[in-house]
């Protein structure tokens, strides 16, 4: 049966007022009163403007306390938090939104200016946090308490198919997943998480239900920035962080001789699976590397490495979390130890399915169990390996690529008559997407090629370089053999910008 | 909806194999792997006697790795544990087995003795753990997963009433209670607790859960020993202690000038509110005491004084825990602050409601809310004080005594006209109950009530001195005033024996 719980940002309030919430660089620290607070009035603000129950709000933001604030208020009201990635093109963007049944766009100052026109084409109401602040309120009845059965975020993740798709996560999913995670990792009145990937990810947002589940101040990074970072686990008591492996890489160059504070308790990886060397390095630095797996449908982790064998199972993922389960596939029944599958989880974690997507949904699950899509085997312990973040996928800076989606924008180039995208393996970025395109005989260029690609989608989805070919390789079926293209690919690692 | 995750044991197998799940002073400590193999081999035992997915099976024990593998192998095949007081009389228990629908009893050696002939009248299946060893075994699918809306245990607590009701908990019920208490006591790798209360009543069964929902071992005793517990404290790594006032006391007797070792947590300290002696006492120990209000039908602690406060506002039962609500209600409206009230609590870990009593379950909720019958205050910081356990409830030696339940049994004495029984304040035991008896006329003695009293109900029940009078005192509803039979006490504590 559906459980009610009080709100949790009043649950803190009321528990720890004063304790700390959130902690930035620039000192606007803020208690979880005050965010109480702040998020009430603003939620009555949002109402003012129109904002009720179960409408669809897309937040188009990059991390900052207004955007936490703003995810507050409207869960205050009962309104879905559609959260979009501030990387996508406008084409992107307003796609999302479409298929998202967004029915108000909240906008950080900066972000306006990226796409105005076109946004301003889809007749949504749009306002800046700032138009927001200054508007009037209105008195309205906000939640006291929530229903774990009901939807609180709508998460983007691009489709195997290319067609991105809106995960929805319950406040149940966000629940469990935060119990789940104190489960295994442990909970200690000492705990600071580091927010620096975005919220508008799964991966940050998960902080930010921790903090207000556990009533644990986050160290919130707008983004990203290495120096900044490392200070905060050296000199602000931060002791856990969440990375990928080009975030982890740069903290370790930066580490030095005197290592990190004893408090520090460990790096909790995701985003795709990490090199040996890169285990290793950080196992010269004794740092504890807690490597996990999960994906938006799982609200983040669902496989973790546990502490106590983060050393002994060095590579990987580790075991599913306690309230979870997980099987290999192959060939339509259970793999067995060390025998390569499909990677099948279930738990309360997970999502219910994608918004709006029949079809797709239909597809996701085989008896209760999500198909990941992702290949892995378990080893004679149980433990996990993931071989391949998904079949074809291209994983860089820990944003997820699809080949699917780029081939479907060249595609539509009528000078292309047929096009695969393919990871070349890079240094920085660890992967980044490599196009190989038959032309129909125009004299289409690489460089007209990546302009028109520049205004449709991401620059990190956008191909680092095109080779010209006479034709894909197919097998019988017709399929593209992707492994013949990698093999295809210049030797040797690349460095790219993003 | 409902929450699948899967076999908590089979989980904690997996997660944590070698890792001890409970240790004992005769050092018979087992791993979780070992308690899984051996909790499932007694499941299909148990198959083998007819014992199957939904039935009611009594449990009549002593705290032992047995009886704990029991209730695991239950779990195992999707069987209910009803959990029965070693210390009723037959005629008691006789009673709970009719009333909680039992179709299977199951006994430690020692208790099959007890009361062997009242409990053959039942015509029950009636094995001891031996005979059940003893036995062949089934193969039979057992339980893989749990569903946590599925009922787990039935644990009778006595009504104000009088009519014992078996209280049913769900799965989920267990699980949010172990969840509520790791987010506000925190979690690590360290923990051990003590289960020295008996796991027959919810207080000691929540403890078994913590363990098996942590991953943590905890230290089982048979019983409340002193030296034993102060042992496991001082040499056995134990880190926590759920204690009552009179446990306290005797740990403190003992605790000389060493103290205990850095490691240990504290107390969790429930069964009713606590003296400030007590508190006082444990404050100069530098004991950090936790002091909680909960119930069998909130699956124990609902409400905790976390570490943080335990100074600060000694004497309070603290804050409700993250998933719990909790108000005070005076003439049908919330209190206001300093007021006293009676307490009403909701929460995930709040039972559905009594084994077959529907009448009863009307009562028990309003809104959505249980009504505890319980009477308290929030003081201007949101902290609840309870005043009374219960209105002229009788808590001795941490056992609840409804004095009800004991006027029913001398009123079927046909040589008594009425009797009223309240709550006498005893040294050693907190409370004892004192009976004012109106005789017939037949001149029946003291000792002949008492006699007649201790083949009817539990040792600590029984009647601790009877008063005779010619009448109790009424009021204008006729109802016994029973502040005034307080006032008839002799004053100065008791000093009696259980």
């Amino acid at each position: 049966m559906s459980e009610i719980i009080p709100h949790w940002l009043d649950k803190q309030s009321e528990l720890s007022p004063t304790d700390i919430a959130i902690e930035s660089p620039n000192n606007d620290s803020i208690s979880f009163l005050e965010m109480r607070k702040q998020s009430r009035l603003f939620a009555k603000k949002l109402a003012f403007l129109g904002v009720k129950q179960g409408d669809h709000v897309g937040i188009l933001s990059g991390n900052s306390v207004q955007m936490v604030i703003t995810i507050h208020a409207l869960t205050y009201l009962g309104a879905v938090s559609v959260l979009l990635n501030t990387r996508l093109s406008s084409k992107e963007i307003n796609y999302q939104l479409t298929d998202g049944a967004v029915t108000f766009l909240i906008v950080e100052e900066g972000m306006y200016a990226h796409g105005k026109e076109a946004l301003h084409q889809l007749h949504l109401p749009i306002y800046t946090y700032s138009e927001i602040d200054r508007t009037d309120w209105k008195e309205v009845l906000l939640k006291r308490e929530i229903d774990l059965d009901d939807p609180c975020t709508v998460i983007y993740t691009s489709g195997t198919t290319g067609v991105p798709k809106g995960v929805i996560h319950t406040y149940g999913n966000h629940w469990w997943s935060a119990v789940a995670s104190a489960l295994n990792l442990g909970l200690n009145d000492q705990d600071k998480w580091l927010a620096s990937l975005p919220l508008f990810h799964v991966g940050g947002f998960s902080i930010l239900m921790k903090s207000v589940i556990y009533g644990m101040p986050i160290y919130l990074l707008e983004k990203f920035e290495v120096t900044t970072a490392h200070k905060a686990i050296t000199e602000k008591g931060v002791t856990i962080v969440s990375v990928v492996s080009i975030t982890l890489n740069k903290l370790m160059d930066q580490i030095g001789d005197t290592g990190y504070p004893n408090t520090f308790r460990g790096m909790l990886l995701g985003g795709g699976p990490a090199s040996k060397a890169l285990l290793d390095r950080a196992k010269d630095y004794s740092i504890p590397v807690f490597q996990s797996y999960g994906m938006t449908e799982t609200s983040s982790q669902i496989v973790t490495l546990s502490p106590k064998h983060a050393t002994e199972k060095l590579g990987s993922a580790g075991k599913p979390l306690l309230p979870a389960q997980l099987k290999i596939v192959k060939d339509g029944i259970p793999a067995r130890q060390e025998v390569i599958g499909e990677i099948l989880v279930k738990g309360p974690m997970v999502t219910k399915g994608y918004f709006n997507k029949e079809k797709a949904n239909q597809k996701l699950f085989q008896d209760g169990w999500l198909v990941t899509g992702d290949l892995g085997y378990l080893d004679k312990d149980g433990f996990l390996y993931v071989i391949d973040r998904r079949k074809d996928l291209i994983v860089s800076g820990g944003e997820n690529i699809y080949p699917a989606e780029i081939e479907g924008v060249l595609a539509n180039l009528k000078e292309i008559k047929e096009a695969a995208v393919v990871g070349q393996t890079d240094k920085k970025w660890g992967q980044t997407p490599i196009a190989f395109v038959v032309r129909d005989g125009s004299g289409i260029s690489k460089e007209e090629i990546i302009s028109y690609c520049q205004g449709q989608i991401a620059k990190y989805k956008v191909p680092k370089e095109i080779y010209f070919v006479d034709a894909l390789p197919r097998n019988a079926s017709n399929k593209i053999m992707r492994h013949i293209l990698v093999d295809w690919l210049p030797k040797g690692d690349m460095e790219s910008e993003h």
